[in-house]
């Protein structure tokens, strides 16, 4: 349908003939006119025909015939049928859906929809899951995609303007990459794999291979049987890792200004309808994003009141709704990177401080109460990696090949694993990585 | 280490004092003067020095003792250890290796290597494979990624300019994708997941959702026995799908303009390089690519004199070569769309010809010999979808969620995947999809 033309470029177009392709959103079949409201990927347009009711076979003319024809089959269309009309369009701005309707000429059924819609406005999150490509018609859900869109494909452009070279890390490993609790195995021929948990190992490889920066944008599996708003077992992790960084601050230094990049493009492209849709006026969050220790966070969060209710020294989620409470509080700003996390709750991986092992060179970024990031500096040092990996009761033999990387030569290098929905979640002001995710993936959760 | 500056730049720089960090290439350790390349991910640089081969403890002043040092630590540099030096750069065009060098004031070892290199310039494919971490110092393979890098961006962004929308489907899904020949299979909670053979389905979900026009770059899973250079069990598929197509002829225009964008920007920004490094002039490929239907193309290939020694219709590997020696000899082309397969060796889901149901509207893409990308216009029609997968022997109550996409409106479309490691391998002549794989995975590799 080389000729037809998206709803989106109808206002620029002269009044005349056009064609129009899309899904029947709504019908209105009054008596002496018809309304439908067509949708399709860039935007719906209000068509109109006037009916023609009666045909009488002695005196009718081929032209009323076809009149008689078109009218029929626009007070047959199901909700959701994909159509193509062409028609003449007529800007006016009385049509409050664009100033601008298309008075019909002819209407051919492309793909029927059963009538029987399984899902309405006030379906539940479930249900629509279940019918996903239904749920994803919305303008919202679309907008959402397109805004995934924008978001990274400035992600990647400012990665590759500063010479990152794109990896694609393979997610069948021999071994764990994580921790070995929420780990896939896979049937491989005789043998098992297991699926990467995180790109950790492989995106650390390039430095060893003398690749500098790199990115990767993948999927990536936990077998985490939990039911939250912000996990699942399969998502898309935006990862990065550096040579040469002196710490994590230069790791956070290039993560703030990507995600400035980020929403940037996103507010430029966007901003319009997402004020209209989501009614929200998205910020560009300003530059450097509060940093805070993770000890000063904890007494910030204790001062107002609440204690975490850990036995570890972690944070726990309302810990993070509230210290980027007060950041928005006292700095107004939506993101704050915490740092400085103790040892004991990073992995064997994170270097530590080196006036004191007790603290890592790391950091979580939490954006509008929320987790969404873990960055670091690791330890390049292959004999500090060894007994850390030791301390944390890991076998060295196990991970055999991941510590050859260590023994050839490494520069010091850091980066962090960002989850892709989780930052359009927050962005958004969404309730779950659900409606963020194209098809989500949980414990009872595998289908469509 | 944000003062550092890569070995690309120094060229722009006047002489002067600089610090560079890499990994050692080479080390001359001559009588009276030493040599070191260092080689970093922009390059290479020598680094000079003065040896300072005896320390008399009497005379000796601080200089000359730092002197004698830097010496002593030089001569015990291993290979491939990663050193930071401070010095002079100095422009010099007797030096052969970029006219200039860095005369040496100090030298830190940051992380030293292994003195046994374990492979070497003549080491086996897989013995390289073993320390791919080591193989992809060198400056060829470095340059494969970067020509990744460019030519992904380049694709990414002609499908940003054009609204496709990003999509991320998932590679944890209920039933197989293609053929179930070829599955993994998951352990999934209490149940069974199986690894995506490629996102067909998923992309397809994307045009009864009304997104119109979708891409994605991912893994995919294929359990694939055979250990030819163009086969692996896991890789990086790169897929497009469009509504609103009237024909397999869409795609394949999208795809060749594609392939144009992406071929001209990694010859603009690496041709020179690829020159050097691989001995090939990079030609962007005209548009159109030449089209013959398989049944022309078996019949030239037969003319050639070459029996295609098959019981089916299909093309084989010999017979590609050959079609695609015709077309370079013919047109002075790299790229052939061979078209039109027949139905019984294409998936259930490929739309048939109107006129004739012995016939899809179906491509193979061809380049320099061999296979890169199938594409088809797919069957829309549930009726006849339904009738077609049964015809292939399959369930279609197995296939349900799928086959739901077609009974709520869909629009016409069609689209195609392709192998990313296969492109680069055919682009640079490379001769297999190892060398192109950042980690190759085969039935008997999953390390590192």
């Amino acid at each position: 349908m080389n000729n037809r033309t998206l709803v989106k470029h109808l206002a620029a177009l002269p009044d005349g003939p056009v064609t129009v392709a899309g899904w029947v959103e709504t019908v209105r079949d009054q008596k002496k006119v018809q309304f439908v409201i067509l949708r399709d990927e860039s935007g719906a347009v209000q068509l109109v025909n006037p009916a023609t009711r009666e045909l009488d076979p002695e005196s009718a003319d081929a032209a009323s015939a076809d009149a008689f024809a078109v009218t029929e089959e626009i007070s047959a269309l199901a909700h959701g049928s994909f159509i193509s009309v062409t028609g003449q369009l007529k800007h006016d701005e009385r049509v409050k859906l664009g100033g601008l309707e298309v008075k019909i000429a002819s209407l051919a059924v492309v793909a029927e929809a059963d009538p029987e819609t399984p899902i309405a406005a006030d379906s539940s999150l479930d249900k629509r899951m279940d019918w996903r490509f239904l749920d994803l018609r919305h303008p919202k859900q679309n907008l959402i995609f397109r805004i995934q869109t924008t978001f990274l494909h400035a992600l990647r452009t400012y990665w590759v303007e500063r010479d990152f070279v794109e990896i694609h890390t393979p997610k069948l490993m021999a071994s764990a990459s994580e921790s070995r609790a929420e780990l896939f195995e896979v049937g491989y021929f005789d043998g098992t794999a297991y699926l990467a948990q995180s790109p950790q190992f492989f995106k650390q490889m390039a430095q060893p291979a003398g690749f500098g920066k790199v990115f990767e944008v993948g999927p990536a599996f936990r077998a985490d049987p939990s039911f939250t708003s912000r996990h699942a077992t399969e998502f898309t992790s935006i990862d990065a890792e550096m040579s040469w960084v002196d710490s994590h601050e230069d790791v956070m230094q290039m993560h703030e200004e990507l995600l400035v990049a980020g929403i940037t493009a996103v507010k430029e492209k966007h901003g319009a309808e997402i004020a209209e849709l989501f009614g929200i006026e998205l910020e560009v969050p300003t530059l450097p994003f509060p940093r805070i220790p993770l000890a000063e966070a904890k007494q910030i969060v204790a001062d107002r009141g609440y204690v975490i209710p850990r036995t570890d020294e972690d944070m726990d989620p309302e810990g993070e709704r509230q210290i980027s409470a007060h950041v928005k509080e006292t700095y107004g700003h939506d993101f704050v990177f915490v740092t400085d996390y103790a040892s004991s709750i990073r992995p064997f991986y994170h270097m530590r401080h080196e006036g004191d092992p007790s603290l890592t060179n790391s950091y979580d970024l939490i954006y509008n109460g929320v987790e969404i990031s873990t960055g670091a500096q690791r330890e390049h040092r292959i004999d500090l990696l060894v007994e850390q990996a030791k301390e944390k009761g890991l076998d060295p033999e196990e991970l055999e090949f991941y510590l050859d990387f260590f023994r050839y030569g490494v520069p010091p290098h850091g980066g962090f694993g960002m989850g892709l929905a989780r930052v359009l979640m927050l962005m958004l002001e969404e309730h779950s990585i659900r409606e963020t995710t194209y098809l989500f993936r949980g414990p009872t959760r595998l289908l469509p």
